[in-house]
């Protein structure tokens, strides 16, 4: 296991986080089997962190008419541009096993155009790229061309938000120098059924 | 007073907020005199709301080595980047006010290099810039150059997390073609003493 | 009042200036109640001066099938993408006086796209747009384009030609660094009727 | 001679001129032995052309720190970044003819950090083509830079105000796909000496 | 393993190839285990075939002052900035096998200021980036300061030249939208000693 | 003749050179009247020398749907965008020749499209360009779009790939700052019959 530093700023002893954010941390260990690096990174801002995973969760864990995976997707694309070392292999590793195909992370990391996705998908990324890159010329025009692929207004503020949420997100992982858990790379690259 | 749409997606009415939502617009409305259109187009996601407005409050109400003057400042120099209607506007104006200087909003909208600002705000600036719009290239080395103008490293999380939860407002603010008040064009530009 | 300097170059002193020059800057003290920094600026170069404001009068004062505001909705546009602080601050208070609109000026500089104007008036800035950033890939079909929204041959002549000489004016603005008259940050920012 | 339309708008008839302007290209084609179709496809507008040839004298005739070779050596440099057909062929002629130099044009217009031109030359270019692709950067610290290779403040001037005007003239030509004369192609293309 | 095409355009039955390529064909499988598909692909053309990968072999195979896997780490980093999914998946492979390291291909195609390499190596890919994305402005200045970290002449050259062959080689396999073999996906992600 | 140096690299003595290299610069000799100078920079490098100009006659010299003089159109629009000097000015030379068209270099190396060519060529080089400048974004739809201009696979494989191939050929022109022979620069100049 790596001991290189997991971010430029101080990462707080789990003894001195507050009782919330403690719990926070072991649940998800039990979940992954380790503490990914952004919740040690970003504790140290105590306020900051609960607003970060709660709007984390609110947009990458509920229901709705985009798969857990093609929120995934939209998380490794838009961070692929954006040049984000955390974001495209933590989300990348999270990407394989939500989709159970070992090949999918890499592809849309690197160019989702050539990737192994729907013509509905690639119409949802390019809509997520806009927002990522360009979004003060997104237009009704625009929107009325992502429904015409069977998004439904409510699917495309999802769409949106999580492109702008990753927006925050990937910046503040550059900021940080925020280092991958390790654990990530290897994670759903087993062979498919 | 306009009733242009404030936002491309559905706006909740009042009575159908969860009632922590609704406390929040009377106590923003107590303070402003009006309810700013990003709470009300925003309380369209309830648990986003809640998050994106502790983030907001988080980073924007806190002590520390950044002024909210200042503060303001990065919000809108890199709004003015992002081409962001709402938040040039609003933070405008609340810039025009934290700072009692009528013309230094639509100065760092425009261009903060010509903007009368101190040379230690034009670097906290560059570095927001920098975060903004290349944050893959934050290098140690410009950590460093910040460092010489007096910033401690917890200032310059500020500066960067400021610039990145911007990154994100921008975004749901273009997505969601987030009209500005009225009230927030003329606030602040009462002559100076 | 300001004492801050107004361009980086000498600024000529009024009876140092040729008569003519001087004619010119008293009949804009008369009409607008100051003179405003670009005639004191550029009047360091008399040969440059009067051709600027030749050009500029024949371009902007002139009938034909734009309105005088909708002129000016080229100059915030363009100049705002341009990021000149003189030319957005000045034309903007203008923009707001011919079109007696307090808020459009802000909206136009920020984000034409989000402006409370016309779909002509949109597709006029487009294509003023595309003449300020990437005039080499203006083509015939975008031509016919404009066309369709009701312009004739002259009102392009006239939307191209404005964009071009702003990309004139915003360079020599950003090139001295030319500071606006503190009298243009209010102007015209009353309620509307 | 080739007789594809000089320009996408209308061209005037020489006897439907104003006096003063059939003066402009007499003189003009006594000189050059062809009339440039830059002065007929600008004399579409008659208040417009007095302007244009007014600044252009006024910036490129004049005497001063520049040479009359290097202020072309500017017209070529920044016409090349903005793909501008007419000013490149024809002002790279002049290049030719000014500087006795058959290979310096082509050099300049395709990439003037290899072209045979001195250090001093190549400071003033960085120059211009700051100008003129992101004047909103000009700063004191890059006045400066340019002043260590010699220059004054008014060859500076010279070296912005020749960018800034080319900024205009490049988009006119763009605009109205204004073709240069077959002439200019060859002229100065003799061995030197 | 996938059935999908490999590429855009038709790819010729082994026993249609020229001996030569026939024979090339077997060499990479017995060393590699499979065909890689950008041999297939490019055997579509059998002069152009030959030629690249006599280019890439006079390139990648040689010795000299960069070892085989720095040689591998200039692909990486700039087939990441190209979008090519083929040259980062492929090598990608190559890199993580030469310098034993599970890790060290996701962080450099994604982002190489935050991989895991030294300073030296992260001045080598500072110009080989510079080589493929503004070629142009390569200048002496730039070449001194690469011999600054050791690198000889030769070794610039062997910098600038694999980023320049990868130009091509990325280009090519846009075009063609080359797919990578399943294998190369999880090949070299075993954990290091 | 110019006596300033070729290459920022070693340039190797004629009889230095390995006998196939030997033979194939007098063949160009004997061709041209002298040798351009990409022959002898390159020479610096045996093995790269062979694939360079291998690859570039497989591209350059093949019969097919695009005319000579078609290739080199390619090359020279690729080269100005990416100011590439060696490039321009050498293989513009060589298409004033291929199309007896004294104009059409200087009009393709500044801005295609406004030079003398049918729409066929043009929709050519706009694939070109895209290959050149956004190979990542090449589609399906763009491939259908290039052949409803009549051309075939095999052509569009041959646009891409010679642009490609220049995508080399620039950046090693750059890389050595290779110098084009003073010859070029007059040659296919002379009046068209």
């Amino acid at each position: 296991m790596s001991d290189l530093p997991i971010s430029r700023f101080p990462v707080p002893e789990f003894n001195s986080l507050p009782e919330d954010i403690q719990v926070r941390l072991l649940a998800v260990q039990e979940k992954a089997g380790f503490v990914p690096n952004v919740f040690l990174a970003l504790a140290h801002r105590a306020d900051e962190f609960r607003a970060f995973f709660d709007y984390h969760d609110a947009l990458m864990e509920k229901e709705g008419g985009l798969t857990k995976g093609e929120r995934e997707m939209i998380v490794v694309t838009t961070s692929g541009l954006n040049q984000c070392l955390y974001c495209v292999v933590a989300h990348g590793a999270i990407l394989r096993i939500r989709e159970k195909n070992p090949l999918l992370a890499d592809q849309i990391a690197t160019n989702y155009r050539n990737a192994d996705i729907t013509p509905r998908q690639k119409a949802m990324l390019d809509f997520a790229v806009k927002v990522s890159t360009q979004a003060s010329e997104v237009s009704d025009a625009e929107m009325e061309e992502v429904r015409q692929h069977g998004f439904s207004d409510e699917d495309i503020w999802d769409i949106g938000a999580i492109a702008a949420f990753f927006a925050l997100s990937n910046r503040m992982a550059n900021l940080t120098a925020m280092r991958p858990n390790d654990e990530f790379y290897l994670m759903g690259r087993e062979d498919r059924e």
